[in-house]
C-alpha cells in the first residue's frame, strides 16, 4: 500500500519517478550511467550486483526486475561475438559481490582485506569504484521503493517483460518527460 | 586510507566524483536537485535530514559537511524577508526526521504510523516523498564515501569552509568537468 498517491499502472520505481519528474529524471540518469554507461564491468555483471544488493535488502521489486534483465544481456553478449563467454560467477565477480555485500551493510563495513581479495581475483580500481557506487546506489533505490510502499507486482510475467525492456532500452525511459 | 587512488587535495566525495567524472556528474546533479532544486521543504531542512541520516550512518565527512551548511542557509532565509523564522525543530520537521531514521534502517522499516504522524504534524505528500528520497540518497552517499575510504578532514575549519561554499554555490561545482 503506497504511502503517497501513485498511478496504479506504473509499478515499482516508475510510479515514484512520475510522482516528481524533476527528481525522477536525475535518478533515472544516474541509474542509466551506472548500469549502461562506461564501465570496466559488463552490463550483465552490473545487473548481477544490483540484483544481489536488492536481495540482501529484501527489495522484491528491484531484485526481481534487475535479475530478469541478466539473461537478455548475456544473450546480447553472446550474439555480439567472440568475447562472448558468459562470465557467470567468475572469481572476480564473486569477490566483487562480496564487496557489494559489505557496502550494503554500511560503508564502514568495507575491509581492506575484501578489497585486496578482489584485486587478487583480477579486479581493477574502476571495478572496485563501480561496484561500491552501484551497491550504494541500490541501497538508495531499494529504500526509495520500499520506503514509499511502491506498487510491487507478484507475477513472473510482469518481471520478464520488464527484464526484456530494461535489457533492450535501459533506464531513461523509466522517467517521465519533464513538463 | 582510500581503497582506490584519490587526489590528496579533494576531500570526501569530491575525490570520488573526480575519479570517474561521467558518474560523478550524475551523482552531483542528483544531490543538487534533492538539496537545492524544487521542493516543499526549505534547503536548510533538507540539509538537516541529510546530516541526521549521515550521523545515523556514522559517516563523519557527510554529517559534518552538511551540518555546516545549515547556519549559512538559515542566515539566507533571515536575510530574505518575513517568512524568515528559522523553522528549527518544528513538529513537522521532527516527524520527518523520524521518517528519515526509519528509511536509514531500511525501506521495509517505514511504518504507516510514522507517515500518519508526519501528516498529522502538517507534512504534505511532497514533504514525505522528498524526505524518503533524500534519506535514501544519503544512504547511498554515506556508503560511497566510507566504502571507498574517502579522505576525511578532522579540523572544524575545513568543514566551516565547506558549509559556507555549499550554502552559497550548491553541489554542481563538486563534480569535475567531463573532458
Amino acid at each position: 500500500m503506497p504511502h503517497i498517491p501513485l498511478s496504479d499502472d506504473l509499478p515499482g520505481i516508475r510510479g515514484l519517478l512520475a510522482f516528481k519528474p524533476t527528481s525522477g529524471m536525475k535518478v533515472a540518469q544516474l541509474i542509466e550511467q551506472l548500469l549502461r554507461g562506461d564501465s570496466s564491468l559488463s552490463s550483465a555483471d552490473r545487473e548481477r550486483i544490483a540484483a544481489h544488493v536488492s536481495q540482501l535488502n529484501e527489495c522484491e521489486f528491484c531484485a526481481r526486475s534487475h535479475a530478469a534483465t541478466i539473461p537478455h544481456l548475456d544473450a546480447q553478449i553472446t550474439a555480439n561475438g567472440p568475447t562472448a563467454a558468459d562470465p557467470g560467477a567468475t572469481p572476480r565477480l564473486r569477490a566483487l559481490l562480496d564487496l557489494a555485500g559489505e557496502v550494503t551493510r554500511g560503508g564502514l563495513y568495507v575491509t581492506a582485506e575484501t578489497v585486496r581479495s578482489a584485486r587478487a581475483a583480477g579486479a581493477s580500481d574502476e571495478d572496485i569504484h563501480d561496484t561500491v557506487l552501484i551497491a550504494a546506489a541500490f541501497c538508495m533505490l531499494n529504500r526509495y521503493v520500499d520506503g514509499l510502499g511502491a506498487i510491487t507486482p507478484t507475477d513472473d510475467a510482469a518481471y520478464d517483460a520488464m527484464g526484456i525492456h530494461m535489457a533492450a532500452h535501459g533506464y531513461l525511459g523509466a522517467a517521465p518527460a519533464i513538463s
